[in-house]
Order: structure tokens, then C-alpha cells, then sequence
């Protein structure tokens, strides 16, 4: 059964006899080997978390971005391959500053989150600013606008959807539970803070430092956490 | 037999030796993994009922999208990949905007339905707009125009037909045999209403509530219900 | 020998070492499954009936279009895949218009009907008109121009005959034989009309009714029959 | 060994370690299962004949063409695939067009004959005119110019020859030697006409009627014979 | 080992493990099927001398043309298949008569034979003038310019040589052994002539006549023997 | 289990169903075989070290480029395929040209890196300055901008890292150990020279010469050490 | 195992998973096959000597050309397919020929170089300019600028590297032992003669003749010996 399936690979974006296609679901594949990011949103704006694997003491963690923003009014944090992911924030940053330079107003998050799975949707087509191969990357992106906070969450098939509260990576199914028991609607962005981080400390094997997470929030502007700021976090849990 | 099968799939659109076309046929094995979607027409207008599944509490409802305008005088359910029917949606709306634009008045419901399938029928062949694998959704295409309310449905394979009701998706077999029962020409609208959301209650295996259902009518403008006018059908069951 | 030929397939359109391509042949295969199409020439002109498979009542009739109007003074009836079909006589209209623009007069039938095979003639060619596969489809098509009434049968391989009468579709063996007994030349159009709709019975599983069969004459311009004038056809039967 | 060449057609023009073209040779299969034309060139003209096989009573037989005229000097006969000789046929027709219009005079029979075969010969080459296979027809091209009359044989290679008399199709190899114990360069037109006929008669395996064969001769001019002259001819055996 | 050969000929243009191009090996085969063609180079000129394959008596001897004028200085003789010949001709003619209007002057024989082979080489490449195979045909090209009388070789690879004599085709092992024996640079053109004709009539199976053998010489312009100047050559041997 | 990765590796850029991108995979074995390189930031500026593989005495040292110099604050050093790195190290010098030209200022390190990596994650995409397979080279990126010297590194992913100090090439693991022992952010220029050199020395089979490593700095600009420079540091060892 | 990597080769520029590219593999098989050339440089200039496979007495020697000129300061030998180095040698001659032109002063050795391999490297990319395979040939090239002279080896993979002697070609191994052997800096261009040709003369099966070697220099233009030139070399040995 196993050689069907690679019979079916080929064409890269074709249906298999049940219906599947495959190479969406071995990108999916990609991101359970990702590091793990978390996003709740509260009414006060929304809080992005992320796991960095930093291999090497010599490795400047700084450098290792898993959160970056995309306008100021959003920001993301991805999962699966890096220079997928710089690929769909690249692509977003334009279509965000067009949109300033031609309407004179920002663009809404839901707006930035569909012209960024159209380009997703899109491998395999042989256009200029489409890839391949599926995008191996999920996003968490979170934003504000004239709606309030917002956050979405999109996978390699160009889908998306908007929630509350979603965890991505190799530690999402557990930190997901974790998620539904502690979420409520009335959180505080400070309260949001402290449980992404310690879910987040559920998942990772070694200990949380201000070098092996980053902490980002968009309220209404995005800014990610200086090293002390997320120290400030870390000695609340 | 199998085997050969797969043999005739590479070039995506080519026939088997039995004449037939097998990625068309893999797609619609798609529709058939897809949420339930329902439609009636009636002489006031259409009726549009979809199942959404809401896999996560922490997902926010109401950016499931499966019933979407086209135009103010049109507008879809859909069941199948939603990223594919977000596409033919937007190729829909620019088409219906664009006659309007050139012809100042709304485009036939039939004509949308034409152009959209038009797309569907071209994939694999390479052109800019065109998919490389057949679009993996149907939808159920409710329109008003001056031939009156009107119900169109579309498969993978680019074909379309009219009809008075019809459904769709994973539990689209007893669905048709349920409407077949109860279908008559002179239901009102809120008779179809009440119908459509029976029958999607038999269905579907969560009890049913504003947030895992949407309902739409064409009469003769779209309008996607509000939660309490979801509600107010609930209660009328 | 069965896999033999599955390797011929794959360049869409070349020859197996006896000269046949399959692709073609498959194509024809399709349209076996077809439903049944008739068309008789008389003196006084062309009358096209066919089978309307309506799979459920919900299906308004009236949307399985298997006879269509290519330009006032010329019609098809068809088998095979209907979106097909639907390209292949989209592109006759386009022609016998921008003829009609051109020259200020009506295409003749025969290039008509040269210039639809011309399309169905380059499948896998790349063009921006061509399919990537044969179009999977026949069609009988019906005129009338300044040699009076004539009628082409086209195959999916875009080779092309004027018949006196011709039927295509599953019944079409069974219904050929009948047609050969039946016909001479001195035909009125009402006996055309009985004979067609008579030998569409026979290969017609259900009863006939004005709801599964669609009749048309070209003479000397395009008419589709209304419910009632089929109505009396099965009458006089 | 037969598996081996399959290997070699997917490529459709490249060659075996033989150095042989497959799909040239496998389009010559194509021209085998043809019906049989007969071109015998005299000094006053060139006669063609073909046998067309009318497979229905119901089929028109001059709807059959299997002998078209190219320009008024020149007109060819063909053995195989009939909508791919109109291809050909069609370009050579527009080529001696622009011929007389740039030139002011008509094509010579060699020349029309040289632009028909690199058509030929660049199947495979993606170009836009150019077929994705080898044309699947074999031709006689009869034409009378400043040179007098001449007779040109095509292949599916592209390649041509000048000859006396030719047979192709699927009675070739018979047909052949007949012509070779029969022909002398002294043969006037109706001596010609009345051997291009016998031979036929022999390789049919019907009787022969003016439904069922055509002829044609290019003296200096092309004229298709009336089922009547036919007729004629018929009597003369 | 055979097997394997077949792997790497799909890519038409790629080496083989040892080095090796296969599809320019099998195109060399091809011209060992090809009749024999000899050439000489004196001090006064060169002479072509080539074998006619006649397969039929009807076949007109002149039609099957095996040498062929490039410019009024330079003609070639062939081996292979002919119409690939014409081709290289063709664009060989193009060249010339380019290089006469920019540059008011005959181009050389050698710019002449690079320009036929930097077509050669680059089959494969997709260009719009190139073949998607290997040319299957070796030239004799014979000219006279400025450095006086010259003789090149090609072969399907794109490669040249200049030669004093040379021979290609079916008989050439046997007719080059020959040719070294007899040529000595002092030979008369009568002479050369004497040479090419007997050694061909060594190689070929039939009596040599003035139907089944061409001979053409360059000296210093091209010019193509009549029946009665063959005839001539035939009666000194 | 190893037949079935070849199977993916077909499309070049496509997910395996673990969700990996073999080609990479196999790229970065392709670096694994190359010479050693190492990289220390100081406070000061950054320090390069590479392996030259001399093969030959007759090859001219200076010629075996693995320092190369970017714009006059960047340089880097590599491992892998010589010819790949020049591609990407001329991209790169051509966008820091043109910022110098479009901003009259110098990029920085990260944008400089980044347009590096962009054009490296886009191979097999058919643009025209991409690769049809990844570049099979790692490389060490220094450079110094407004924000001081900083150390970047490249996988052929396209991916990139900020680093302290990194070794990449056949001897990287047990360069990078040693790297982790010696280094802290304290060290000076000439301590860094020190290291870099005498763990490359542990990983050369060969003596250390002028000849056989190349240093370079970037201090703030780059230099590239001379032979007497080199020499100095082999001293100090 | 050599089956497997028959399957990495078809994609022609692809990794093994062991980080090999095959086709560059097979390619330095082909010059393995091709004749020994040798280069040497000197403090007065570079000396190239090639050995030119005569394979018929009836060839003119003069036309083998185993070293061409690029500009007047450069010159390269080559080995492998040689209407593969015409290529890259005509490559080479517009670009020294457009720098000229562009800039009023020759181009460097080095450049030179580079473009040449810029063109190798990118084989099986589909650019007009590239082959679809490795270019099957190594060349030595020799020049003169204002760094004085400098010979330079380049190989299928689009790498060069400087040397001071080099031999290439099937007997490249022995002769480069000979090289480094007899090989110093204070060599005089008579010296650099005699050792070129007598390395040459060991390698080649047949005695050394002015027929079947050639010897260039570049010191400082390009100038080929003529046959007296050579004749005078193989007195000295």
C-alpha cells in the first residue's frame, strides 16, 4: 500500500484514489518536527510564544527568529522550515505595505492572512512567486485592527482558520489540551503571557531561559519581548 | 487492477482505457470526506444549510466559512477543500463584478455558475489561472435573477446542473433521499428552512447549535443568518 | 498485451506499434457510457432527439442540456461529457459570430463543423485553446445553410461525416440498425420526428415522458421543442 | 525485444540503437490499416483514384473526401488518418495562396509538396503548427506545372518521392505490382483512368460503385469526377 | 548491460557511466543503413559520386536526390535519412545567402560547415530551429573558395573534419580502404571521377547506370552530371 | 527502505512522507566531503580559516579560492562545490553593488545574507537565476556593518544563522567541539587567529603551510592574510 | 547499486544521496576517453601541446584543431568532444571580443576563464545559452595580461584552477607525473617545448610526426606552430 502512495507523489499536487493529496499531508509531516509556538488571544490583544532550538552555545539566539512581524498591527509565529516561512512573511510585508501605500490604511489581518495561503496554495503551478512543493510551514499570525485582536492559524494546504487559542510544532497535541482547560475570554494579556509559557515549558525538554523562547504581543502594535522582558515572564510561573 | 489504475493517473487528465478520468473521479472521493451542505429553492427564494465542524472549542466559529456571497444576488455552499472553493469563489466575484462594471447590470445566475466551471474544467491544462489537479469541492450555487430564485450544483469535474434541492458532501446519500420526501415547489421559505436543518441534524453527529451549523438565504438578495436567527430555526425543529 | 498498451498512453497522443491511438480510443469508450442521441435529415430539415438521464427528481430538466444551439440556423445534440461538450460548442459560436461579424453572412454547416474538429483535433498540443486530452465527446450536428438541410456526426478524434441519420451514445448500435431500416429520403419532418423519438424508446430503459427526452429540428432555423410539442410527438408514437 | 522498444517511443522522436524512429514506423502501421489510393502520372496529366469505405448505408458519400484539391494545379489523395491529411492539407492550401499573392503566379508542384513535409518532419518539436506525433498519413500529390505534369509520394518521415505510379493504404503492396506490369510512360488520361480503377477493383473487396471510389486528375488543371463521369469509367472495365 | 543503455537514453542528450552520448550513437547508426556516398578532393575541384536506391521502376531516378547544391561554390552529398538532410540544407542555404547579402561576398566552405553543425549539435535544447534528436545523417560537403577546393565530413554529433577523401553510408569501410590505396593529392578530376564511380560500383549490388548513381563536382562551381555526363564516366571504367 | 527515497527524489524539491526534502539532505552530504572552514567573531571583527586542498604541486595555491570577498565589509568562506559558491558569492557582490548604487550606503550583513539564501531556497523553481538543484555549498558569512562585526551561517536549505564562532566541511564536528572549548566572547583578533588556525591544524592530514590554508578578517574590512601573514600565525602556534 | 544510480541521473543535475552529481561524473568519463594535451607555463610564456588522433590518412591533419585561439592573448588546448569546446570556445571569443569593444582593453585570463565555466556550470538549466547536459570537454587555457602569463584548467563541473603545468586527456596520469617531475619555474619557453613534447611522445601510441601533434604559445599573443615550427621541436628531443 505504502508504493501506491508514492505512485501518487509525482505530480506533486494530485488527488490519491481516496482523495488525498498527499504531499499537503508530508509537509504537515514537516511541521510535527518543528519547534512548538503557542498563541492565545485576549481582549486586550494577542500573545505569540515560541520554543527555540538553539544546537550550539556558539549559535547567537537572536538569530534564530521564529517570531517576526509582518506590518505593525501583526506579527507571526511559524513552525516547520525557516526559509519557508521567511518566503510567506516576505510575501506578506509587501502586500501589507501596497495596501498602506495604495488605500492610506492598513490591511486587515484576515486580508494578509488570505493573500498569504493564496500564495500557499498555489506550489506546484509553476508561477513566478509560487513554490514547487508545498510550503513546509505553519503559521500562528496575530494581529489588530478595526475588528479588535485577531488570531489565525494556517497550515501547508493554504487553509486557515481563526481561533482563540493554538499551539503548532512537535509539542501541539499536548500544549492543544492544555490550551482548552486553561483558555478562558476574560484572560489579561498578562495572565495569556504566563500560561503560553507554561505550556510552552511543558513541551520543551530543558529548561526555559530568555535564550530558548521568544515572546511576542500585538496590542494593539507588535512587539517582541526584550531578554529581561521575558525573564520578567519566566519568573512569574 | 489497482496497479493499472494508478498507471493512467500521471498525466492527471487523460482517460483510463474504460474511458474514464480518474483524478476527476479522486476528487470527488474528496467531496465525500467534505461537511454536509444542503439547498432548496423555493418560489420566494433558496435556502442554503451547512455542517460546520468546529474541531477545537478554542476555534472561533464564525471564521469557518462554508456558505459565502458572490454577489449580492448569489452566493454558495460548499463542501470539499475550502482553500479550492476560496478560489473559485474569488474567480466568481471578479467575474459577476466585472459584468456589472461593463454591462451595468447583475450577471445571470447560469452564467456565474458557467464561468466558474469553465475554471474547473481546465485544470492540468497550464494556463495562469487554472489549477494542475481537478478543484476538490462542489458547491451548491443559490442565486436571484430576473429568471427568478434558482439552484445550481457543480462537481470536480466542471459540470453543473439545476435543481429544485439537493446535498452534498459526507452525508449527502440519505440527505438527497430525505429531500426527495419532503421536497415540494410550494414550501415557503421558512418550510425550507426548517427542512434543510432537519435533515442536517439527522446527519450530522453533534447535537446542532448556532455555532456548528450556518444558514443562508437568497431572497432574492444573500444573507447569511445571525446566530440568533440560526437559533430561532433551532427552536422551531 | 493489456500493459503494453498502458505504456502508449502516457505521451497522451502518440502511436503503439500498430498504429492506433489509444487516448482516441479510450475517448470513445466515454462516450459508450454516454446517453443515446439521434439525428435524421429530411427534405425540409434536421431533427435531433435525445435521451436526458434525470438521476433525480430534484434535477430540473430543463438543466441537462444535451441539445444546443450553436447559431440560429445550426444545432448539436451530444454524448459523452457534457462539459466537454459545453467548450467544444462555446468555441463554435465564438467562430460562427466573429463569421457572421466578418462577412456579414452565415457560416456554412461543413465549416462549422471543420472548425470545432480543428479544436479536438490538436488535444496535447500545449495550445492555449486545446485540451490536454482528447475532448471526450460526440456530436451529431444539425444545419441548415445555402445547400439546404445537412448532417455531421463528429468523434472524439476530430474526423468528421455527413450523414443522412446517425445515433450515438450507449444505444447507438441498436439504434443505428433501426435507423437503417427506417430511412429513406422522402422523409417529412413529422415522420423524422416519430421515427427518432420511436427508436429512442427501444433503448431507453424508462418510459418515455416530455422530461427524459429533448427533441429539436433545424428548419431552417434551430428549435428546441417546447414540453408540449414533445408531448404530442409521444403522443403520435 | 518488443518491451525494449516501448522504451523508445516515450520520447516520441528518438531513436533506437538501431538507429530507427518508432513512431515513424508505427504511423506507417497507421497508413496499412488505410483504404487504397492509386496515382498514375501521364503525359497529358495525372490521374487519381481511392477507395472510400462507407460504412453505413446512412453516410453520405461525398462526405467522404479522401481526394481534395490543394490550388487549382494540384490536388492529392490520401491513405490514413483523414483529420490529420486535413491538417496538412489545409497548410499547403494556405501556403500556395501566399505563393500567388506574393509572386503572382502559382506554387510549383515540388515546392508545395518540400512545405507539406517540413511540416511533416517536425512532429515533436512543440512548435505551434507542428503536431506532438508523426502524421499518421501517407499522400499522393498529383499537380501540373511549368514542368508539366508530376506525382509526388509523401511518407510520415517527411520524406517524399517523385514517381510514374504509386499505390498506398492498406491494398498498396498488391496494387503495386499491377501498376509496375501495367504502366508505360505512353498511357494517354483514359487509358490511365481505366487501369487506376482495375487495380482498385481488384483490392476491394466490394463491388465497385460510384459511392465507393472516387477519382480525379489534375490535366493541367484538378477536377473531382461526377458520380456520372465515375460511372463512365466503371463501364469502360 | 542493455537494459541500462535504455536507462539513460530517455534524457535524448545525457552521458551514459562511461562517457558516452547513446542517442548520437544510434543516429550514427541510422546512416549505416544509408546508401553509400563518396567524395574527392584534386587539385582542380571535388567530386561527389553517390548511390541511388531506386525500389521501384516507377519511381522517377531524378526525384530521389542525394546530392544537392548548398551555394553556387559549395554542394553536399548524404547519407541517412533525407529528410533530416534537407533540413541542414536548407538552413545551409539560409546561411549562405545571408553571408552574400551582408557581406557582398561567398561565404567559406568551413563557416559554411560550422553553421550546418552548430545546428547539429544542439538537438535537444528546445531552441526553435533545432531537433529535439540527433540529426540522422552524414554529409560530404564540397566547396571552393578563397583557399581553393575543400572536402568536409560531418557526423550527427556536430563534429567535422576536412578530408582529402571520404566515404559514408552502408558501403563506406570497404570504400575507404579503397580510397587510400587509389588516392594520391596529383589525381585529375577525370580521375577522381574514374575512382568514386568504380569504387562505388564495388559497394553497390545492382549494375551501375546513370539511374541508380549521381555524380556532381564542385570545380570551382557546383554543377550536377546529366544522365549523358554519368553515362560518360560509366563507359571509362 | 532506501528504493523508496530514490522515488521522491525525482521532483528535486518535494516532501518525502516523513516530510523531508531529500535533495537538500543530499547536498549537505555533498558538503560533508568538503575542505574545512571555521569562523570566529571577536569584539573586533571576524576571523576565517580554511583548508586549501592542494592535489597537485604544479597547481598554482593562490588559485584555489575558499576566502572570497563579498564587498569590502563582507567576505566569506566556504565548503562544497567550488562553482556553486561562486554563483551564489557573485549574486551576492551584485546586490551589494546596487544598494551601494540604489542607497549610497552598504548593505548590511543579515539583508546580504538573506539575498544570498533567497536565491539558494529557490532551486528547482525554473527561474532564471535559480539552480534546478540545490547549491551543494555551506558557507561562512563575516562581514561588518553599523551594528559590528557579526558571523553568519548557510546550509543549502537556504537557511541562515548568526554565529559566534562555526565550522562547516568535512572536518566540522570535531572543529566545532573545539570551538565550543575555546571560545568566549573576550577573545582578540590574534587569539581568534590562533584558534582558528590550530584547529584546523588537528583536522588537516597534512602539514600546515602558507600554502595549503588561507585567512582572512573583516576588520571592519576585509582582508585577505598574505603569505608572510599566514606564515606569522603558523609561527605562533 | 548501479542501478541506483541510473535512477539519479535522469533529472540530469541532481544529487545522489551520497552528495554526488553523476552526470558531471560521466561527463569527466568522456575526456578520459579524449586525447592528451599538456600545458606549461613559463616566466616568457605558456606552451600547449596536444596529441591529434589522425584516424585516416586521406584526413587533412590541419583541420583536427585540438587548440584554437579566444583572443590574441589566449589560447586553449582540449580534450574530450570537441564540438562541445567549439562552443564553449565561440562562447569565450564574443565575450573577449565584447570586452574590447566595451572597455578598450583585452580581457583578463581569469575572466575569461570565468565566463567560460559561468556557461559550463549552468548545463540543464533550459537557458538559451546552456546545453541540457555537461559540456564533455576540459580545457587548458593559456594567456597573457598585465599579471604576465597564466595557464588555467578547467573541467565539466565548470571549476578551474590555476596551474603551472597540466596534462588532460586519456594519458593525463602518466604525464602528469612526468610534470612534476621535470617541472620548474625557471623554465625557458624552448625548454617548456621540449618537455611538452616529449611527455606527449610517451603517451601516444605512434611515433611523433608534425602531422599528429600541434604545439602552441602564448608569449605574449597566441601563435600556432607551423608544421616546419613543430618539425623542429621533434628534432630537438
Amino acid at each position: 500500500m505504502f508504493l501506491t502512495r508514492t505512485e501518487y507523489d509525482r505530480g506533486v499536487n494530485t488527488f490519491s484514489p481516496e482523495g488525498r493529496l498527499f504531499q499537503v499531508e508530508y509537509a504537515i509531516e514537516a511541521i510535527k518536527l518543528g519547534s512548538t509556538a503557542i498563541g492565545l488571544k485576549t481582549k486586550d490583544g494577542v500573545v505569540l510564544a515560541v520554543e527555540k532550538r538553539i544546537t550550539s552555545p556558539l549559535l547567537e539566539p537572536s538569530s534564530v527568529e521564529k517570531i517576526m512581524e509582518i506590518d505593525e498591527h501583526i506579527g507571526c509565529a511559524m513552525s516547520g522550515l525557516i526559509a519557508d516561512a521567511r518566503t510567506l512573511v516576505e510575501h506578506a510585508r509587501v502586500e501589507t505595505q501596497n495596501h498602506r501605500f495604495s488605500y492610506g490604511e492598513p490591511m486587515t489581518v484576515e486580508s494578509t492572512t488570505q493573500a498569504l495561503c493564496d500564495l500557499a496554495l498555489r506550489f506546484g503551478e509553476g508561477d513566478e512567486e509560487s513554490m514547487s512543493r508545498p510550503f513546509g510551514v505553519s503559521l500562528l499570525i496575530a494581529g489588530h485592527d478595526e475588528n479588535g485582536p485577531s488570531l489565525y492559524y494556517t497550515d501547508p494546504s493554504g487553509t486557515f482558520w481563526q481561533c482563540n487559542a493554538k499551539a503548532i510544532g512537535s509539542g501541539s497535541e499536548g500544549a492543544d489540551s492544555s490550551l482548552q482547560e486553561q483558555y478562558n475570554k476574560d484572560l489579561t494579556l498578562q495572565e495569556a503571557e504566563t500560561i503560553a509559557l507554561s505550556i510552552l515549558k511543558q513541551v520543551m525538554e530543558e529548561k526555559v531561559t530568555p535564550n530558548n523562547v521568544d515572546i511576542a504581543r500585538v496590542a494593539p502594535t507588535f512587539h517582541l519581548y526584550t531578554p529581561s522582558e521575558v525573564e520578567a515572564v519566566i519568573t512569574r510561573l
